[in-house]
């Protein structure tokens, strides 16, 4: 097993590496598709991590944890439901989340497991698709909650989930993970807020990527952030929201005020 | 006012260009970022036109016509309302739109003005807006109608929209054009379906540009689809589709079967 970091080198470069004990190995080779180690052995603490892959797109899962659908009374879907998060809005591990200038609402966390496709995938089955999987990270899955639902008409979920920043991933890539014995913990300035279990997935990994393979076809680095479950909360400027998975690591992000802060209560820019 | 068209050159490679009335002239650089005229002048009827930008998003308005909006009887949104198209839909002049292989059900085209980002875009003014644009395209956003609201609890626009060959755009980028006093037609198979005026937008492209570019940063040859108006409708297998827009040209796709036929009555996946 292998963890995948990308991160910005003393050139101010990216660069590829993975993590060992004695710090991050330098791999030879930005995009991680078979690069070579190198000698070069960097001290973690000392690095600015970024995000662990490029995605050309994320597909974001919508109630596809058995606890948090039957908490909300949802019916079990038939197919994976999701929407699309633009790739613009990818931060990576320790990056600030900026509150949008013209938004003054509550802003959501949602930890979540990342799928990050290793190659080319289209209308693969769901025996073929480990090995479309390059390895998993952890998401935090940012909202603008009150957006969401602002116009009765139409659910915004692309504008409340696409703010720059509103898609965190990091810190690292596993290229395997034992995901049904793991845990998603999510702690908000260290509370707890969020520790629900991976097997409580109602479409599974490989299940994902074959139906969703099936829509679109898939390009490495995409990631699909396989929903969430209970616990879900807002955040506070200045907040800290860690997302934790075993056998991955912790994604730490904060989230800054607005550059520049609206009149007290108007939700957004409408 | 230049029409820039990109194309598969006697390579094989991707290749940019600009229509003259005696053929596509060919530019030295990929990217139309101030790429070179060469000498070398090629006759448009033996090329393959490829899309003529490559956007790492769509943002695809809905409810931004006004006589569409009053028909349907919905208010006036305070803000664009959009999706996100995965870019993988994306297919060029002449592409065969390929039906996905797991639906049967009815498939829409919309004939839609397509805005493309000319240079990296955050948080501009409306008056700031015109300079980002670096111009115009046709669109057909394609959708699988009956995959849209299949689930009740949760609107499917990005799947219904995000099939590959879904996101039809060209046949040029029209560097400059009065879009107010042109129309989108769209015709299938010859039958003209929408005729409608540009000039009924309800967030024109200098408004949309500023907004969007308040949510997220828009980058280089993202597209934003204005959204579309009264005639939307469904095609057959086989059908041809073009849309026309003054000023640009005409986008021609057609609608190709499954690869694979479902036994009839079977809509989707689910």
């Amino acid at each position: 097993m292998t963890l995948w970091v990308r991160f910005i080198d003393g050139k101010g470069a990216s660069a590829c590496g993975a993590l060992e004990s004695a710090g991050v190995r330098r791999y030879a080779g930005e995009r991680c598709a078979e690069p070579e180690p190198t000698d070069e052995m960097l001290p973690l603490a000392a690095l600015t991590l970024l995000p662990p892959c490029t995605p050309s797109k994320i597909v974001a899962l919508w109630n596809n944890f058995e606890a948090l659908r039957a908490k909300l009374g949802k019916a079990v879907p038939a197919h994976p439901l999701y929407l699309i998060k633009a790739a613009s809005c990818v931060a990576g591990p320790g990056a600030e989340i900026r509150r949008p200038a013209r938004y003054a609402g509550k802003i959501a966390f949602e930890g979540e497991l990342g799928i990050v496709i290793g190659r080319r995938c289209k209308d693969v089955t769901v025996a073929e698709a480990a090995s479309y999987i390059g390895g998993y990270t952890c998401v935090n899955d940012v909202t603008a909650a009150e957006i969401l639902n602002e116009n009765g008409d139409f659910a915004q979920w692309c504008r409340a989930k696409s703010f720059d920043g509103f898609g965190c991933l990091g810190p690292a890539i596993a290229t395997q993970l034992d995901y049904a014995s793991e845990r998603v913990v999510t702690r908000v300035d260290g509370v707890e807020r969020q520790n629900y279990p991976l097997a409580d997935m109602i479409f599974p990994p490989a299940e994902l990527v074959s139906r969703i393979s099936h829509d679109m076809t898939l390009l490495p680095g995409d990631v699909i952030a396989c929903g969430t479950s209970l616990g879900v909360g807002s955040m506070r400027d200045g907040a800290s929201v860690e997302v934790t998975i075993g056998g991955i690591g912790s994604l730490t992000n904060t989230l800054a005020p607005a550059a520049h802060e609206l009149p007290q209560g108007q939700a957004s820019a409408a």
